[in-house]
C-alpha cells in the first residue's frame, strides 16, 4: 500500500497527491453508516491540503448558488452554546469595492510617508508596489466580510466562532473551485467597517475574496508535523 | 435537477442529504484541473454538514495513522504570515486523563458550593450530574490540546490561527469517522495547563476528544441563512 519513504515524504511535505491512499483504508469506524464515507474522507483531506491563500483572481463571476453553498457551510461551524453570532456581509458592487480599495491604499500610502524618510523616487516605487498589491487584492468578483455580533449570548467566544466559520467558508469555496484568503491587517477592520457602513455592534473577524484564482499558488514551506506535535508531555 | 420547494427547504434546514445535488453541477471553474473535483466538492460540503459536537464516546482506540492524518490536516490551516504558531499536545494516557477529569470535577463542585445555597439533597443531585457530565466528557480514547506559541512572529493573530487549525482538525476527524468537540470552559485552560504541565509560553485555544461517538447527535437548531447573510449593505 505504501512505503516508508512515501510516508516520510508525505509527513515532511504535506504532499497532496494520494494523501489518504498512503495510509491504506482510512476508516475504522464500526458504525455501519460510516462505511460509505471512505471516498469522502479522502476528498476532505485532499481539499484541506489544496486550499491556498489566493491573492490574485480572474474576474469570472461566482454564481449566486455557489455563494449560498459557501455561506451555508460557514454557518455549520461549531459555535459556543450554539449561539451562532455571525453576520456574513457579501459585497459584489464594484463601486463599493473600489471605494474600499482606495481607502486601504490611501492608508497604506500615509503609513509609508509617516514611517519612513524616503527619496521621491523610492517613495514612488513603494507607492507603485502598493497600488499593484491592492489591485490584486481587489481583483475578485465577490468579497465576504465575516462579522460577529458583540451583543450575542457568549461574546467571549466570538473570536473562536468567527474564525471557525471563516475556516468552513474557505474550505467550501476551495471544494467548489474558488480561492479565498483570510485578510485581516491588509484590509483593516476599521476601514472595512467605515466604508461598508457596518453597525458598531458587529466586530469584524476577517474579509475574504471569493473567485477563481489567476493561478493556484504553490504550498508555502510548512513545518514538519514532528515540530508541531507533542505526544503525552512537553 | 431541483425544485424550488427542495431548495427552500434546504436553505431553511441545512438538510445534509444531497446538499450539492440540489444545486446541479457544483463546479463552474474554467481551470481544467478543477473539473475532476466535482465529487470532492459534494463530499466536503456533506462532511461540513455532518460534523457534530460529540460529548460521549466509545472506547475503541484511534489508530496512530488516523491521528497523524488529523493533525496533518490541522497544520494545513491558514496562518498569519505562514507563522504556524501551533503545538498539538496528544494525550492518550488514561492516568493523565483521569487526573484532568478529577481536577475539572473538583473545580465544578467547588463552584456549585460557592455560588449556590443548596440543601444537602439538592447538592448531591447537582454533584451526581457533574460526575456524569465529566464521565462522558472524558470517555474518548484520545484528547488533542490545541496550543499556540505566544513567542511566535505575530502573536496578535494566534487566536485566529488556533481556531482555524482546530476547525481543520475537527473536519478531518469527522471525515475519518470520528467525533470531536471544541471544549473551552468545560475543561478550563488553567486546569489543562497545570495538570498536563504545559509550558507557560503556550496558550491554550481548546481541547478536543477524538473518538467514535456513542451516537451521532442530531443537528441542533440552526438559524436560517437569511438571518445570517447581508447582501451589499446593512
Amino acid at each position: 500500500m505504501r512505503t516508508n519513504h512515501q510516508r516520510r515524504n508525505f509527513l515532511k511535505t504535506g504532499t497532496v497527491v494520494g494523501v489518504a491512499s498512503l495510509f491504506g483504508p482510512v476508516l475504522a469506524s464500526p458504525l455501519p453508516e460510516e462505511k460509505a464515507l471512505e471516498a469522502s474522507a479522502t476528498a476532505v483531506l485532499e481539499i484541506i491540503h489544496k486550499r491556498r491563500s489566493v491573492r490574485q483572481y480572474r474576474s469570472d463571476p461566482v454564481p449566486a448558488e455557489h455563494i449560498t453553498l459557501i455561506l451555508d457551510a460557514a454557518r455549520m461551524a461549531p459555535t459556543a452554546g450554539n449561539q451562532q453570532p455571525w453576520k456574513f456581509l457579501v459585497i459584489q458592487d464594484r463601486t463599493k469595492l473600489n471605494e474600499l480599495k482606495a481607502a486601504c491604499l490611501q492608508q497604506g500610502i500615509e503609513r509609508i510617508k509617516k514611517r519612513e524618510k524616503l527619496s521621491e523616487e523610492a517613495f514612488q516605487e513603494r507607492e507603485q508596489k502598493l497600488i499593484q498589491y491592492y489591485e490584486k487584492c481587489f481583483s475578485a468578483p465577490v468579497y465576504i466580510v465575516v462579522l460577529v455580533d458583540t451583543e450575542c449570548q457568549y461574546p467571549d467566544y466570538n473570536k473562536h466562532d468567527g474564525a471557525l466559520a471563516a475556516g468552513n467558508l474557505m474550505l467550501a469555496a476551495r471544494a467548489l473551485g474558488y480561492g479565498t484568503v483570510y485578510y485581516t491587517g491588509s484590509i483593516p477592520a476599521e476601514i472595512t467597517q467605515k466604508v461598508l457602513n457596518i453597525p458598531e455592534r458587529y466586530e469584524r473577524i476577517c474579509i475574504t475574496p471569493v473567485g477563481i484564482p489567476e493561478k493556484w499558488p504553490d504550498t508555502p514551506p510548512k513545518k514538519d508535523l514532528k515540530e508541531l506535535v507533542v505526544y503525552e508531555q512537553f
